[in-house]
């Protein structure tokens, strides 16, 4: 729970001791507070030839309230940004004093259709990227490779990955590097995204590539028996296009019930307060030994607390019953176990207890909301991965197992729920705070906290902030994906 | 090129010291030797509930010359495998000094249609894994989730992902574990992956997943143009189905022409040697001023040497002129340059030339050969990228931007090149002992050379038999893929 090692170096002492000895500095990352302005600052607009998301763009930036200031690659953005009524400059490369002046680095490479064109990428981050700030942001956003017309096009923006990656590594200082790919008819569903992206909620979300498609039910994420229509209430005073739906970006959860499951305590605890700060009506579920805390967590949020075992068999039939009269409209699979041993000293039942709790339980639970429709039309499943589920790991055959798994639930029920307006997605967290993580012996936890971008773990409540963000009304493009919260961890497949 | 820590652990001291000291002890890998037997020794077979791999998997069993030991998972191998001819037993677990007593172990989890029955799983490794010897191979096979029938079959087959990345995590002593995906109908399109899997020429690939598709051509890999016919030539002594083609498993290649770029030094070196071992006619091409090491390595191989420019303008005309006559049916594309710095201290130069020599080159000439049928058809193009490509890399935008690029491009023209059955697959090479590499500082040199499952880096023949496995007549239903050449290295994305 506790990095003292972060704390010491950004001590006056503790920096000027790193320093003199070529430590590594975590930076202390900047992350979101409801008294603090979410968006400020200068944000540097590049592009590659002719860019197809300028318009979405400049509304973008008009919502946010963020100055902009185009580099010489994004020549068409000046005019743009004047008719679009924003506040608007041009950036002075390599200007004394100018390190540190830019909060954001947003680049559209959606024109780029040959890899001899992606020196316009280069041009824009050698001249940017020491004016970058600490907890700076740096989008990129392309076409996705696999829609392009031709395959110089689709060579061309699956390079920007190489790229995007790279750059998150090099950029250090808290900067996060992100590349999302937006499909043609998609442009104007690109907010939710962005304003994640950009915002301090993603602090320790790098090195990630998302996709956005155009969406079943386009912006309004209200389709069905969604009678609260929470997208229409809010306001965009700025947003210049028609085409863009316009969320009530404070409490984009309004109206919405929320099951967040192993909702105690950690990570799920963390969840349950996102979602709810957002607006929606939490219902935490976690296992009746844990009652105490669960409940004194979800007081807190007016929510609803349900003391369940998951995994028993009458688990799906008792939740749906629960939850049937008012329906559900976000689903967050949380509720996780370990049991780790190499799989020679593994008995059968640890193996079949992580596969059942962590996999199969979200399967029946799943099966029995959407069959009853007590998962609403236009609703959100997100299901916690890992990142152990993605690049294996020693002594957790069984759980990497079951956190593959969920990946492949995501990538199957994406198509199938499409029709529904129902999205689902992953997030695997990398290295995480948290009373599990702080169980783990010390030159393994450092090993742990220190092999990515931010050199330091996360915290749960960045977790939390990915999946408010893939649970919002205006991610309705955002389905079958799963996002890492690691940091950049060096850690893969 | 050269790991003195390897080697000193594995004196008799040095295994002394590092026992006492708890220091890493790297196996000494088993790789191909022409004068050792390729196949050797026990093979224990395990299997989820209806496997459906079983038939190949007793006909290549048969045809490597392997005998087999049938878990108690696997019941139905005892009688197939009899009816086979095969040499066959009972796995008898936990036996006193079992221990090392099998050389591979192979798993059909093609019949698993939902998470619960992962459990097989559990039984077959948890029973098998301590008995595996050293260099021993772990091969997992299932069916490509993504065209699996309902969700719940989708995750399950996805889910052996995290399993099989564990095992190569936890097995250690030079064990490799990789997952092998068979499309309905590609059921006798296994032995040429299979037998790489096995063998100890894939002594560095380890955590791979490979999809094999029920190839256009089917088996045969020769159609239009190739008249050489080399897949008709071989004899298949023991394989009993009718289905499986025979192919001249010792020069699988012969009759075949192989352009290799950079084939002067290093990895393209090894590139060339491995297919001219194979049966190949090798054209090695270099840059003019690399002429008398690539004439050195050419002479010894009978090939011909080509000294051009790749990325000059005429290059691939020139290349085509010089290839129209006889044709190709290998392009391997090694030919790649580095210009390491930060972004912000990159001139555009360094990204161009970088780009363009890793990857718009690779296109010019890709189109060059194909607009001419130069390149056969059923041909082969293997692309070298690398795992900056895959997980981004401090200081390597160009570089890493570019190679990113060349999984785009595999991906991309897969499908396109599909008719002719022609196949274009990439591997990643993750630390591999070069030259190049021998001139990293020595503390990042160490970090990246222990930093996966076989704690030591790769050698350039670990590339080069990667190459010539995508090479392979047999490898028809294996393309738009990326193998990673590794040691299963802990850093990915």
């Amino acid at each position: 729970m506790n990095d003292s090692y972060l704390k010491f170096v950004n001590s006056p002492f503790g920096a000027r001791l790193a320093r003199s000895l070529g430590l590594p500095k975590p930076e202390v990352l900047r992350r979101y507070r409801a008294d603090r302005p979410e968006f400020d600052g200068l944000i540097a607009i590049g592009a590659g030839p002719a860019p197809r998301l300028f318009d979405a763009l400049a509304n973008l930036v008009a919502s946010i309230g963020m100055t902009s200031v185009a580099h010489e690659s994004a020549g068409l953005w000046v005019p743009l940004a004047n008719r679009h009524g924003l506040m608007t400059g041009r950036f002075e490369p390599a200007e004394a004093g100018s390190a540190g002046k830019l909060a954001a680095l947003l680049f559209d490479a959606s024109g780029i259709e040959d890899s001899s064109q992606l020196e316009a990428l280069h041009g824009f981050f050698h001249d940017t990227l020491r004016s970058l700030g600490k907890c700076g942001r740096i989008v990129v956003l392309g076409r996705p490779p696999e829609a392009c017309a031709t395959p110089r096009q689709w060579t061309a923006q699956r390079a920007l990955e190489g790229l995007t990656r790279s750059l998150g590594k090099e950029a250090r200082r808290g900067i996060t590097a992100n590349l999302v790919y937006v499909a043609e008819g998609a442009e104007h569903e690109v907010e939710a995204t962005l304003r994640f992206f950009l915002s301090p909620r993603s602090a320790y979300v790098s090195g990630q590539v998302v996709r956005i498609a155009a969406s079943a039910t386009g912006m309004t994420g209200a389709v069905g028996k969604v009678g609260t229509a929470a997208s229409a209430s809010g306001a965009s005073g700025t947003a210049g296009s028609h085409e863009a739906a316009a969320f009530d970006w404070r409490q984009p959860l309004a109206g919405r019930r929320a099951l967040v499951t192993g909702a105690a305590r950690g990570i799920g605890a963390a969840i349950a307060d996102v979602l709810a700060a957002q607006g929606a009506h939490v219902i935490g579920l976690d296992i009746p030994s844990a009652r105490d805390a669960l409940d004194a967590t979800i007081r807190q949020l007016h929510g609803t607390a349900l003391a369940f075992d998951i995994a028993a068999p009458e688990a799906p039939a008792q939740l749906a019953a629960a939850l049937d009269e008012l329906g559900v409209d976000i689903v967050v699979h949380n509720a996780g176990i370990t049991k780790d041993k190499t799989i020679a000293k593994m008995t059968g039942a640890a193996w079949q207890s992580v596969i059942d709790i962590n996999l199969s339980a979200q399967e029946r639970i799943d099966d029995a909301l959407l069959a009853g429709g007590i998962l609403r039309d236009g609703g959100r499943i997100v299901a916690v991965s890992s990142i152990s589920g993605i690049a294996g790991n020693l002594g957790q055959t069984n759980y990497a197992t079951s956190k593959a798994g969920v990946i492949g639930r995501v990538q199957s029920m994406a198509p199938q729920l499409r029709a529904r307006g129902i999205t689902i997605n992953a997030v695997a967290p990398g290295f995480i705070e948290t009373q599990m993580t702080a169980k783990i012996p010390l030159v393994i936890r450092e090993a742990g906290r220190r092999m990515n971008s931010m050199s330091q773990g996360g915290q749960p409540v960045d977790v939390a902030q990915a999946i408010a963000w893939l649970a919002h009304p205006g991610s309705a493009g955002v389905t079958g994906q799963v996002v890492r919260v690691c940091g950049q961890s060096l850690i893969g497949a």
